[in-house]
């Protein structure tokens, strides 16, 4: 049993957690730190995690960049592990975090959903296998108030396939422009914007006469509160370090 | 009953073509034509159709631009319909075509395939329905080799939804070289290459937490023979004129 | 412009239907209904329908049965025209329901989702062109608490093909317990069942070397809430009678 | 460079295998064994494998049962590496296949498919990831004149993943005969069957808000001999063994 304490609990996503947990068995919430101390569940809310009258196996931090140095500062004291699952952190509160790693167990990742990391290994995977034989391509959809294309995760899916290559392939976004066979050294990216769709990557891997493609949907932020609560439960009893989503595949 | 007679009998799409007919109750082969006279089914070949000992209901032609005028001056005189399936006609060749449809049923259509054709149709009536509310984009799969993108029958596509919505949308195929978010009178247009796919064309419409989509796979080129013996199916009885895909499908 | 009123406003999908109203320029929400009288939004909440000051074009009910009685009063007395999206009626409900939409102008479907009506349209549609040569299947998608299998909907749709084939077709659920070939007759039906999927409605037309295949994805019961303002929009200034999502769809 | 003989070189999937070593920098055929001893490509074939003038790294058997005798004999004498990708062996057979194994290197898989090979292989892999708090379904479809559902491949699969839960699950073929929620240890198991679907599976792993789902679709039968060949390839320089897909999946 992981006992657990959410720092952001009353935020969307810290109830979002409490709900993820409540629905295991081998983990449980015992408090949480958030601003507001409304409690809406059934465990206590405490401003500051410097009153947490019980010490927790972890904490899980979706709150704000600016919590960051009350709650390093704990879990130093107390040898708490901590999965930082919040975002916008600049470079000097990032090397703050991977310092405090040499200390304690701490999980910070790229992308907490474990979904899409599970796809990043299976298509390293596959392109081990199937890279030299098959061309490769990402088509990935968001919503149609998305800045940026194409998103993150999708580099990062490229990059992760690339890397099996020997990193040799360029990406290619635009085919309409030129009027030429396809290279072997290209992975198409494909960036389908519309309405309100949440997150999808699919990569396929077309070859003669088959095709294998491996996809990843995303209905709704939550899945980032499964990761972050997996990565909880993970993380008890590790020695200190920095853990990131990769640590936690390896070991199942 | 239909009685056929397929002009290039002996083609890779001829002896498709055959196949097809003798699977259906509706229609027959009674002869084909071709430069090579070898029978390998079970109806006799003929090098010209002038030789034809008995009149058709109907021509099948996937062989090749030459046996035009030929083909035309038969089916004029004897007022036989007409299926045009083969393709590479020039301006001049086209346009006798056109002419000849005034004097027999002749079908002469961008896109032989019965299936793309009523994704065509499809895509139309969704668009009436959800054009003002849904962000839509097509995605078109292609194999390695296929030097043009979009795809044709991408392009066909999207204008036939363009058309839909008083031609106010512009295509998109490349996000990556901006950073905006997607317009309301966008299509996306994505090309995806790879392999041998032999072509796959999907239509997105993406809403308010929903999303409609419309796919359309070929596995081989025979689509192209399933519809022409459809077309000539259609073709049998109908009075002098110019038909195509459109009128099968308003038929039915 | 339509003047609209929500009864049920402060329900979750009241809230989901006033945000989507204030996305469009063709509509606007001048007043809630709710036993809960709290003001979240920008219009006023009144407890009784009784009690609006202010005639509106449509009202959208989204709350529960029990409030059918003054609805139906209030609607007949003002000529207001009225969108039931509430389910759960009874059968003496459903009789009133039918016979107010003698005098008013009323809204009432099987299934508010606008896409899921279309895709029926689209089914019939292709069924016609398709029926004779193509295999039909159904593949649903829904999470792992619903009971019933297959859905209601899934069930509509393969009452719509079915239609479009004089009713020839028989359902088959299960293949594993024969050896035999696919028949004719057959419209297959799979129901997939797995974590939180909000609901996903694939048709699978099969030919000779070629697929169409129709989808609708609902990502949240939001989809609902669009429905049932595109039908208050529809309503407004129709003549008294019961008007389903197929009235709406065949109007664009 | 590896130098292949492919026995039955004039069959239909002899000569898919010699193009696709064509393709390719990294093997050669040097003969083919056929009773049909024409010479249709620019290697020598001969009726018996006996009177090779040359001897091979690998043998390719894409044959028939009754020719194993003679190439057994041939491989243990000469040392030759063996691909088996013949089918229909009785049990007789099979354990002469695996005696043989102890003398010479010799391939001899369920499923010549790379793709399909590796699909289960993946698919194991996100089992173990996400088997505890995913739901797991599998999708095949496949033409209308198959006999057996599910598949051979798809029971395959199912065991695959089966296995990576300690067997806890059973397999669930239909479920509109109850009325209950899915139950935790159970793989819903779907036949599609439809038109001249060649071949596709899906495993679909569903969990709270996100879904992950590996696929694999053969357009062809030629997927067999692109495995074959890579067989081959990974045979050469072996030591005596049995080898299956699996065996070259894991040298990658």
């Amino acid at each position: 049993m992981t006992n657990i304490v959410i720092c952001g609990a009353n935020g969307h996503m810290g109830r979002v957690i409490a709900d993820v947990i409540s629905n295991r068995d081998d983990c449980k919430t015992i408090a949480g730190i958030d601003k507001v101390t409304a409690q809406y569940a059934d465990f206590p809310i405490y401003e500051n995690v410097s009153e947490l009258p019980e010490k927790p196996d972890v904490i899980i931090d979706f709150s704000h960049p600016s919590t960051l140095d009350s709650l390093l500062d704990y879990c130093r004291s107390n040898g708490t592990a901590l999965v930082v699952a919040t975002t916008g952190y600049n470079e000097e509160q990032t090397a703050k975090i991977k310092k405090a790693a040499e200390q304690i167990p701490l999980f910070f990742t790229f992308n907490m959903s474990l979904g899409v990391n599970l796809l990043a290994d299976l298509a390293r995977r596959a392109t081990k296998i199937l890279g030299d034989q098959f061309d490769i391509e990402i088509i990935e959809k968001h919503h149609n108030q998305k800045l940026d294309a194409p998103s993150g995760t999708a580099i990062m899916l490229a990059d992760a396939i690339n890397g099996e290559l020997d990193n040799r392939c360029s990406y290619t976004y635009d085919r309409h422009s030129v009027r030429a066979k396809r290279g072997r050294n290209e992975i198409g990216m494909h960036s389908v914007r519309g309405g309100t769709i949440v997150g999808e990557h699919e990569i396929i891997f077309a070859g003669r006469d088959e095709v294998v493609s491996l996809k990843h949907e995303a209905h709704s932020k939550s899945v980032f509160a499964v990761g972050s609560v997996n990565a909880a439960v993970f993380l008890k009893n590790k020695p200190a370090g920095l853990y990131a989503m990769d640590d936690l595949l390896k070991e199942d």
